[in-house]
């Protein structure tokens, strides 16, 4: 018998699209409704078999599920949620994917009343290539999803929605939202900032020349340009830090470059093999 | 019959060791000649089949050769060359693989007799993961070398180099040293400079929530630090130029984000996905 009954989507894109697929495939629930508003995104999570049932209408769609993801762009999560929340039955628990939490996680908790539960979840995981025609079953396989907590999240609601990442196969690490967004502020948002903007900094005339190095740098920067807006600006604060940390060793970089300094270039380049090293390839 | 009877490899790590695959696998030449200074890397680089015969006597093992091509580290292709033109056979030609060109060049064409003949050569392929035992007969395949000429190179010998570059598949680009210089500060050097910086720049702690983003952006990181000091610094200029014109459109973004500016961030995302996309995956 499968652990869910019924699991809503709402919105069926890549990462929805990866939940549904993941869903099917390891028999979690009986039914996946996909929710979405266009109905070309909707046919598309349909053929590539994402979910079981889709519906434009929110509130059928989200009324008799017992889990609710909602993994629409980060700037639409409140109100959606917020809109779920209205419709979902008593005791029904959402999540999100959202690649910031604080913003979210505090507007929701002032917003939503007792009936529905909510958890926030960043799952670690994505591509520069979006829509369900990208989904692919194993998408949390072996990569971390943070679990959001704070005081007034019920503890059972928070081990729930880690026990439903975990049968993604996920790791759950488990932090407050604002230790979420501190943490990924560097190593997902400022580094999209940085690759995008070494993109943009290159000329494509020289592009003949681009091998391995260039293309895998610059990889996430081919990412949606709208939903990567949202996310930094949602957590502008924590991103400019990091920034400036980057900035900091990039100019004593470029410092000891323009004077040769040979013993500085070498160990500012050891510092970074030491931390790439330490993640593996 | 092989195009060529001898070939000998100076340096016989990842890119020369590569080289000596592609070109057994091909069938070439009748003989691989690897030449290296450490008995250890020689053995390597027999124990990987990617030579027929090592030795650690330049001159003997350069002596039959009617190419020889030097991969040793760039600050050491000079002294390299010029040692190979002194054992080399009358006619012999010589090229190398070193990722900056203008300074190996100059030197050699004021070194260099009329006995051998040096045509300086970088192929745009290598990876994070150095030695022979990465080395990869399709390392070349499908990837552009740049084949360097001056007014003072034969055409004859510029062009049995890039039949050479062709033979394993790769598209040879012609350039003059100081253009190909140019050409790579940003779609290589500095882009290995930003790479390593962010790699420096992240707190170890924070890696657990490293997703394909950071990794596929710091992945240059990993490289040799010895290697790339000396790219950099035989590149000084150049790369600070393009690490200049980095430095000025992050600064752009970051004033956007500062002021929370959608528009611009948007349009400088934009700008960076329409670079990224015009390369491909």
């Amino acid at each position: 018998m499968a652990r869910w009954d019924t699991i809503a989507i709402v919105g069926v894109g890549l990462i929805g699209g990866s939940i549904g697929l993941a869903v099917q495939d390891r028999g979690l629930a009986r039914r996946v409704v996909g929710v979405g508003r266009q109905l070309s995104s909707l046919r598309k999570a349909k053929r590539h078999g994402t979910v079981s049932i889709t519906t434009t209408d929110l509130a059928g769609g989200v009324h008799d599920a017992e889990l609710i993801i909602v993994c629409t762009p980060v700037a639409d999560i409140v109100t959606r949620v917020g809109a779920v929340a209205k419709s979902c039955r008593d005791g029904a628990l959402i999540t999100d994917v959202g690649s910031t939490k604080a913003e979210i996680v505090t507007s929701l908790e002032a917003m939503l009343d007792q009936r529905a539960t909510f958890v926030g979840s960043h799952p670690m995981a994505g591509s520069d290539r979006g829509g369900a025609e990208n989904a692919r079953p194993d998408l949390f396989q072996g990569r971390v999803t943070v679990v959001t907590a704070t005081p007034r999240t019920p503890r059972a609601a928070e081990q729930t929605v880690a026990e439903f990442w975990e049968a993604l196969g996920s790791t759950v690490v488990r932090m407050t939202p604002s230790a979420h967004d501190q943490a990924v502020a560097m190593i997902s948002h400022a580094t999209h900032v940085i690759a995008s903007s070494l993109a943009a900094a290159t000329d494509p005339a020289e592009l003949v020349l681009a091998a391995t190095g260039w293309s895998d740098t610059t990889r996430v920067a081919a990412a949606n340009p709208e939903l990567w807006r949202q996310i930094l600006l949602s957590n502008r604060d924590a991103v400019l830090q990091s920034l400036d940390k980057f900035e900091k060793v990039l100019s004593t970089f470029r410092a000891a470059l323009q004077c040769s300094d040979e013993a500085r270039i070498a160990q500012l380049l050891e510092m970074g093999k030491q931390t790439r090293d330490a993640l593996g390839s």
